[in-house]
Order: C-alpha cells, then structure tokens, then sequence
C-alpha cells in the first residue's frame, strides 16, 4: 500500500465518472491511461436531488481509488471529469459547480458528451443515446446541440420509456375491447401479471419512465413474432431514428453511434441506408469522461506554463 | 337561527358531495329537496391523500351547513352522498369507510356515479365524463363499468391531458425541425412563453395532468382555423370518442350524456351517428351525489320498518 502511494505521488491520477439514473460508474487511471481501480455509487441523476447525486459520485470515485490498492485520502489528489445528465440547464449546472467535492479539479459536463467522447474516442462527433430515454447529440467545432431528450412523456421517442409506453397504451384499449386481442397485449399482462386495466393502472402509479421501459423488450419480441401492433410501434420507431440520424449528421461528414440499452435492439431494424450512418463504438461513457478530464487538466497546465 | 333549527329538527337533511381534484363542491337541501345551502372546499381526490380529501369534504360541508343559516353541530344530522375518484379500488374505499366523519349516515361512490346520476336524474345510464381526464360509464340493472379512465399518459384519451401532451409532442418536434412550423407549435409557444424545446420542457417539469389541460383549448382554437397537425389531434379524439360512445351504449337503449370541462369542445365535432346517442345533462354531479343519498336512505329506512 506504501509502495502504491509512494508511486503515484508524483503523478496526476485522474478518473472518469459516469452518473446515470440508477447508478453511477467511475474508473481511476494514471497519466498514462493505465486502468488502476473501478467503483459503482448509487443514482446520480440530478434531477432527483443534487446532494444524492454528489454522495453517489464520491461514493463510486471511493471505491475506484480503494480498489486501486490506494487511500481515501487519495481522492483530493485526482483529477475527475464528471457526466451528469441535466448539466446543460443553467440551474443544475451552479449547483453541481458549487458543490465542495474531494477532488484536486472536477471538470463537469453533460452525459450525452461523455457518451459521445467515449464512442469516437474523440471530442468531435454524433451520437444517438437511447436507452430509458432517447436523445441525439451533435459536437463539432462549430456546433454543439441536442434533438429530442425532453424528457417523459413529451418526448424521447424510440426510448425504452417510450416503447413501454406505447405497448401498455394498446394493451389498455385490447382490455376495454376497443382493438382486438394480440400477443404483445398478452405479453404485457403476463409480464405484469394482470387481467384488468385497474389492475395495469394500478401498477403504474407513480410513473417513474423507468418503469416503462421495463417492458421495452417485450415490443421487439412481439414484433419479430410478426404480432402487427408491436410492428407498428416498432416502424414508429425506426421512422423517428432515420429522420434523428440523418438531421444529426446532414451536411456534415460525422461520425455517428447508437449508445445505450437499446441500441442493440434498433441496430438490426435500421434500413441500410440508416445503418450506413452508424459506426460502432469505441469506448464506454466512463471513458469518455476519464478523456474529458484529461483534455481539460493538460489544456489548463498549458496555459500555466 | 333558533327558530331555522327548530324547523329542521324533526326532518332529515341531505348533503350531496362532488369531490374533485381541485375543489369540493357540496349542497345541503331538506328532505323535500328544497336547496338551503352550498359550500366550497379544498381538492378531495384522495389518491392525493386520504386525509386532505376527508377535510375537504367536511370543509365544503361545513359551509353548505353554515350557509344555509344553521349551527355547525347540525351536520351530525346529515345524511351525506359522496362520489370521489378511486374508490372503486379496494384500498381507497375502505380508507374513506374507516372514515369517522361527521355526518348522521354516509354513502360513498365513485365520482363517476354521481356524475352519471346527476346527468340523467336517474340511477341507470351512460356518461362520458371528459376533463382533465376522460372515462365511459355505464350502470344498468345488470351491469356496471368502465371504459378507460387509468390515468395519464397511459389512458385517457381525448381527455384534456391528452390534448395537451399532444400539442406539447407536436411542438417540440416542430422546434427540433423534425415537422415544419404549425399555428398550434406557434400557440404553444405563445403560451409557455418559450422559444426552444429545453425551455418548454423546463415549464412541463413535474408532469401533473392538470397542467397539459391547461392548453386544451388551443387545439380546438387551431383546428377551427383549419392547422392540420390540431386536426389530426382533434380527429384522433373524435374516432375515440365515437367507439367510445358505441361501445358503452351497444345492445341497450341507454340514455348516454357527456360531462366535464371539454365536453362543449368535443360535442360540435362529432358525426351526425355519434352526436345522436348523446342526451343533454339534466342536473350536475352534486345533485347527483344528493340523490344517490337520498335513495339510499330511505331504502334502509324501508328495511327498517
């Protein structure tokens, strides 16, 4: 344990830190990019609370530098950069700057960039994160945007939310006979364990969206069972990928990935002129947030010197 | 007020509840049905809480009993009919039955009953029931039940919700230049006072139903200028509507009313073969509730004697 401190005293250790809604990834690394330690925190949305989202990510930060072989105390000498979802609204931003964290430096930014670094192992590129929600993401040198990611219900179309969503919609009308019955509405009572509509509605009180995508998987399975509803919402779905792809990547020559959950899911149901816009992914979010951080520190020791 | 007592106290008096989400509207009349007092309370939905709703209701009482020029202590003379939202569900029922409330006797339905009482001066009938939410009804002598009604976003359509979530979707994918410009995405914008989807989203956070309803209005407003996009929305809402309507009243000549907020929407939209199964409302959910306590009063007074 000596020895570990001693080496690493004279070098900048640095860590990436993925927050996502339900758990919050981090990985420690020297100067070199040498992998030293790994720690999971709880949720780190922060959203749902600012301070929870902090305790998450020193508790995952924590356990990276403690599986390193290295001490807690460690953790003011790293530098961190830090993916939250909802750092590009102002107020979420201020808090997350204010906080008094236990790092030398924290470099913050949002969740969709450390995604997007992490898959092009590049600051530069598109990306379409899709997972519980659904967003695309565009940084070049000239412009940085998002379409889509408003959020559930009013947006974030082909997420898991979004399909759960729609299967539990049709399976509500298949229960009240509106629409007739089919194997994705079976499905879904089966998976839910449910003969009524009350007793569907009464499951989904509270609305979290995670809850919804729960049943993502479901609207493929059905889908390639031929079931036409689930088809349907799978056309949907597909329809509003290749328009999101093509408007990320128009006029430019960007590489773009599909991350996320249910990127494995919508890549085989992709055209092949969508599928040509896709390259695959190099890195993991966590990477990108390690590259992040790595790129800020160096680029402010510069200005230093 | 001596001499009002007096002349009360040898008759039943009746208090007929409406208890919504927002507000609790009560109406005390004597046993002839002569109107003596009206009260207000607080929101009564007690899915929100069973306590708020139970003050609610003896708030609105209250009131009624005090309007009409009476003591406060004469409530425990009162025979009370109650609808509320929810308590068909098990839980929410016996809640509300555990009730010690303050009245001499109190029956208990659903908000749907009263309003479908109240509607048709009768026991037996169909109502559509469309505001923040929308719900079917039917109570025959063989049957009764319910069509849709599990809450938003997975249910409800053609409600004000569902309008609303409608027009906020369309919005957003006219600011993310998915669908070209609309007069609707205009109004919407207009009335968030926003210009971009970040914005719009940062006003829709919480998601409570009431607030979509809000912009209900600008659909219809849109599609009477002839947008496609409100036309499209307010066509969806009709063909529900119109299976809706069929399927409550299919193989019975039941009288069918609609009721709620955007029923004087929903009603000029709809085909000459929907319009004609509908019957105008003939008294308001309160009245209904009173009659529903009426009624069951005087048939446990008949198996009294």
């Amino acid at each position: 344990m000596v020895e570990q401190d001693n080496k690493f005293l004279n070098q900048t250790l640095y860590i990436g830190i993925d927050g996502g809604g339900t758990k919050c990834r981090a990985i420690l690394t020297d100067a070199n990019g040498l992998l030293l330690g790994e720690g999971l925190g709880g949720p780190a949305n922060p959203f749902y609370g600012v301070e929870r989202a902090c305790n998450s990510i020193e508790e995952a930060s924590l356990e990276a530098v403690i599986d390193a072989g290295l001490p807690p105390s460690m953790l003011n000498k790293v530098v961190a950069g830090v993916g939250l979802a909802g750092v590009n609204l102002p107020n979420l931003h201020k808090a997350l700057s204010d906080w008094k964290n236990p790092f030398l430096e924290m470099y913050l930014t949002t969740d969709m960039d450390i995604a997007n670094i992490g898959a092009h192992d590049d600051m530069y590129g598109a990306a379409i994160i899709i997972g519980t929600g659904s967003v695309g993401y565009v940084n070049t040198p000239k412009t940085k945007f998002m379409l889509g990611g408003y959020g559930f219900p009013i947006s974030d179309k082909a997420s898991g939310a979004w399909l759960g969503l729609k299967a539990i919609e049709h399976t509500l009308l298949v229960l009240d006979r509106f629409k007739a019955s089919s194997l994705l509405a079976e499905k879904v009572c089966d998976f839910y364990q449910i003969n009524t509509g009350i007793e569907l509605s009464e499951k989904l009180v509270g609305y979290a969206s995670s809850q919804y995508a729960k049943i993502a998987s479901l609207v493929f399975n059905c889908a390639s069972k031929g079931d036409e509803y689930a088809l349907e919402i799978v056309e949907e779905g597909v329809e509003y990928i290749s328009i999101l792809a093509s408007r990320l990547v128009e006029g430019e020559s960007l590489r773009l990935s599909m991350i996320g959950g249910l990127a494995k899911y919508w890549r085989p149901q992709l055209d092949s002129k969508t599928s040509a816009y896709f390259s695959d992914v190099k890195q993991q979010p966590e990477f990108g947030a390690l590259k992040f951080a790595i790129q800020n520190w160096t680029k402010e020791d510069r200005k230093i010197a």
